[in-house]
């Protein structure tokens, strides 16, 4: 367990390698946080979860930390506003990184010792919570650079591969079993494994291509009121949307960022940055939909997955007889089960094993800052 | 069909003979529109899609109303902007009348003769569209009157009862059938029936009362961050909410404007006015929760509905093989089906037999203007 | 006094005369006061400043109306949010038009009595009030009618005439006095008559016309950035104005509402509905500038005014040894002398013998539906 | 003029000194720009109007910077979003380092040649710019440290002294004479000298003190609203502000940050970061006023001044016969005569001699976070 959690945390520093320290404690949208932020909150995390509540000896590398790199775990206390992370310049991002080195020592000297299975749970959590926060890292440090008017070149870190098989995967009408029911580390929403009924459906192998997006944008899909939402056109409308997330028209070709600098769009690859209203619109266009969750997982074996997050069109639900985690640690999922959409699969930015097709994620269905793209139903 | 068509007329006419001529323009806010608006937009569905649809030489009232009171049709051309409605002081509301007794003449007249099974249909929509604003205009009757100063009387119009039967109704674990499927008049959104998988659930036969809603603000319902979605928790923070719409503590009592005037809270009625948020907090704290659609349906025939809407958890989302109409009617649900949740029942502002147990109607999770209360289940 | 008083208070209600009861309860912005609410605040003023004030017995027509029609007199007591004016439909006109009635009774009564010097002068000062008043009545009215969809005719009641007289008044370098000394109804802003240095200048005796305002838009002033104020310009490119409040272009001619309908725009009159900014920018294409209010105030007798109120480049601040009123009537004037700029002159729709050559209107640099104009210097 | 340009260059760079990489880049509102946009402005200053302008084999640095940090030059071209300073993580300080040591070698170089007058009066412009820099630094970097959760100290730069003479100077009623007329170095916006008729005053010989000020709170002054402008009353309550900028009421005690930490107010300095409507309300609870421009003028040398700039009551307007310079430089300060007041004197984070009697600072009424303070007339 001590090499597990040693090689998550130095991945989480990997990420940042690129970064200069100035791109650290930026915040360009309240969406976004800074890069020193994440490094600081996982690290938060274990002091708060496992340190503070497991080694009674531990003292804190800061106290003033505990309420800087509070997410928004209210029962544990105040936090800094959402909004004004960026705000923070102190400490700086050497303090930060003597904060993860000081955690990293007295985890690994607690890990060491006699640990109850409870307490494991913790740790277990925490290097999941960190694998998520890398995800949002890569999520971060695209929109940082993608929304300067230079487009610093990230690196090779986080491309997308063509999709290799097609065609679609039928499935028949009846009772399935979806949720998470074995013993290995997963999410309270995920659980329990429970019956759905499903009608018969085909479901695309493959995701919808950036090539496949360039004919929905010259057969004017984003001009046709049609094909969208009452809220997607008023999103398109009042923002003047035309495109993906980091797509630019440059003299009639468009370009997008995608870290490696600012090129042209790639026809084969599947397209990325759309959120759940540019997702519904071209699947009417197609005459098509979304899948629902319990229609991802069913044939989730069948298809090629973990490219980019998936939008299904389920509103992010407790399941069956859902219970949150008792204490502060209940506040992870359960709370944010409104007005949100459930995503599935995984991306390229996703920690190995960190997924698996009981995983639910979620975002709001104007969200594209994520690395998402959608698969087809009919 | 001319006596059913002239009878929910002048039913709207009738819901607004309490009004003086200044609270027919009025907007407090862009969620509300003027009642004047309401009767010409009825009437301009009429116009729109049975009398220039089916009615060759049928001639305008006014060409300029097709503008002025198109709702949201973007297929029929453009139209106001909500938020713009309380502006139009003009028309007048006796143009409005006026306008009223020509659609109505008119449509009487097309009734009388040879009518087609689609044309028919077009006027039942209508008949049921204008039920629905009925309703709408109750809410925001009691919005206009309710938010000012002197909280003018309506009158006795819309006033709840206690509710009679108590206890729960038990539901085992199963495949059962939703969803609309027989001859009569019901929405798109309705179809078709299909089969669901329940797991077994106890859900009360009653609503929950004044009473009870009292004691959660007394128990610091209100303050509790822990029995709150995150949204929730920002709602109530962000606007200091302390107890549901039209509820002001007057002297150490709560009390509320009911359409009678400013009166003390009545325990023994079902709360109303609590949107999504408020529901589910009060379900958290019962240790119980909100029914999913498909629950309340099941049991429909065995508990007492029809004085409150009830929001259920689940979102607004389409059925297995949902297709909307063709044309602009196709506008009517299907663009809705995104961030909004589902209320099942009725209300004392429903026409009779507007309503059945398979309708879906629905709202954004932070409405509360609406006439709903909340149902739950263990 | 009687005979002024009453002659006063109908001329209010004469501007009214044209105006449906939907017209009167409206608020298009917060800026704009429905004209009830006008009506009401006027009636309001005797009835507090003088009524309440001076006669023991008196009895209020409604004690609610002392919250509901109080304009911004803290010491008064609380009062209904600005912006919250368009909501009150109660009272109704009839009630407004009932409290005018009852109050002009009263005033009568009052002023067939024994009244005292110094409450004569608060119903002058009442009187002056109810101008100012029935001069923000055109304005909002016109602003009412002149942004629906439709353009209602209000009548001919404010109309422009042509300027008759041209070219400059000359004045030399030297010491001048102004402000207001002499025995008459005058503001505490105008006191006191002193002393300023005034430098050379020519002044123009008419006002710029619509004629000379295409010929600005023609000449591409709102697009040329070095003519505006860098706030100026700010509100044109982000509101993106093309021209003066109220014209459109309409298959590439200009019109505009003025009153009577929507017209084509006459080159003789003088141009109107301009703010600071746009008289600024103008003034800097031609090569002039506007006038200080002191420059303005020694010509007056020598050009024409009274038309439209005239920008000057002052900003309105205390005169030399300013005081303020003393109780409520000291927030008259004093309390608004930051961030705004004074206009000289008078307007068509300006009581007659309302104004006077010392009289200093003032508004917001951005403002502009107000009745003004501008006048230029070199 | 190398060597005063040289040093001019180095001071910016030694005010930085005490910043942590982090610090450099942040923008916490969009009235605050990131130190390193400062220190990378100036540079572009130099190269935009003397390099680019006077040195025809001149190569810039990087062809992207004329747009990154350009200011609002609108004659220069487009220019980043003020707001979105803080977005631009790169360049970064290295880089920014390279762009000024590059710059300065080259100003080096030109200076040691033949330069025309016109030219060093460029270079003269450009220096006195980087000084107005050099203030604005220390208000954004006070900015940057003062509103993080730990008040990070920055050092003994910037303290404030006692103020060492008392008491009140007069002058008599008459005309005097304002502006500037000399040889040296002077904006536009002081020419030129000009005659005024003043009235008689007496002016105070020290600025307001803190301890004045804890009175001003312990009377109430927040509290009444009579003390207020209207805009300033709306002000202190839609902010609910108590005290000036940076103090902090802590268990009973006023505390400030003042750039060495989170210390006790001391009573005997003077009280900075107060806005022209606090001081006006001030004036107003001690029966006094502040003073016009042309009244501090006429007693400048007769008091103390140099510690705050001074709010006066006078607007930022243009001196009779103002004239912009042409080109791009006459946007320095013409385009900013609209809604702002005047400030005089100079502050402790003024460079020695770039201040003088007839220079005039502007700031909006609202603002606060610039080193000022205030002075009393009667």
């Amino acid at each position: 367990m001590i090499e597990r959690f040693l090689t998550i945390r130095k991945r989480t520093e990997g990420i940042c390698v690129p970064l200069e320290i100035e791109d650290y404690s930026v915040q360009p949208n309240s969406d976004v946080s800074p890069p020193k932020w994440h490094l600081a909150h996982t690290t938060w995390f274990f002091e708060q979860f496992v340190l503070k509540a497991f080694v009674s000896e531990y003292s804190e590398f800061d106290v003033d930390y505990s309420y800087l790199f509070n997410s928004y775990y209210s029962n544990v206390g105040e936090h800094v506003l959402r909004a004004d992370r960026g705000l923070m310049t102190r400490p700086t991002i050497a303090d930060v990184v003597n904060y993860r080195n000081y955690v990293d020592e007295q985890m690994a000297l607690f890990l060491s010792g006699n640990v109850a299975k409870g307490q494991l749970e913790k740790v277990e959590l925490g290097i999941n919570h960190e694998e998520q926060h890398q995800e949002l890292l890569a999520y971060d440090m695209k929109y940082i650079l993608g929304h300067q008017p230079t487009f610093p070149k990230y690196g090779d870190g986080f491309q997308l591969k063509k999709e290799r098989e097609f065609g679609f995967v039928s499935v028949d009408e009846g009772v399935y079993e979806i949720g998470y029911n074995g013993p290995n580390f997963h999410f309270d929403n995920e659980e329990n494994s429970h019956k759905v009924y499903l009608n018969a459906y085909e479901m695309s192998k493959s995701l919808v291509t950036n090539g496949n997006w360039l004919a929905f944008i010259a057969a004017g899909g984003y001009e046709d009121v049609n094909l969208w939402h009452s809220e997607g056109w008023s999103w398109v409308q009042g923002l003047e949307i035309k495109a993906p997330m980091y797509w630019y028209l440059d003299r009639g070709e468009w370009k997008y960022y995608d870290m490696t600098g600012f090129n042209l769009v790639d026809k084969d690859l599947p397209v990325m940055h759309i959120n759940l209203y540019e997702a519904h619109a071209y699947a009417e266009w197609k005459g098509m939909r979304l899948p629902t969750e319990a229609e991802w997982e069913v044939v989730a074996d069948q298809i090629q997955w973990g490219q980019l997050w998936e939008w299904t069109n389920s509103a992010y639900l407790p399941y069956p007889g859902f219970k949150s985690e008792a204490g502060a640690l209940g506040e992870y999922n359960g709370k944010f089960m409104v007005n949100q959409k459930t995503l599935r699969g995984g991306s390229i930015a996703t920690a190995i094993g960190h997924s698996r097709k009981t995983y639910r994620n979620f975002f709001h269905a104007d969200f594209r800052l994520q690395f998402c793209g959608l698969r087809l139903v009919k």
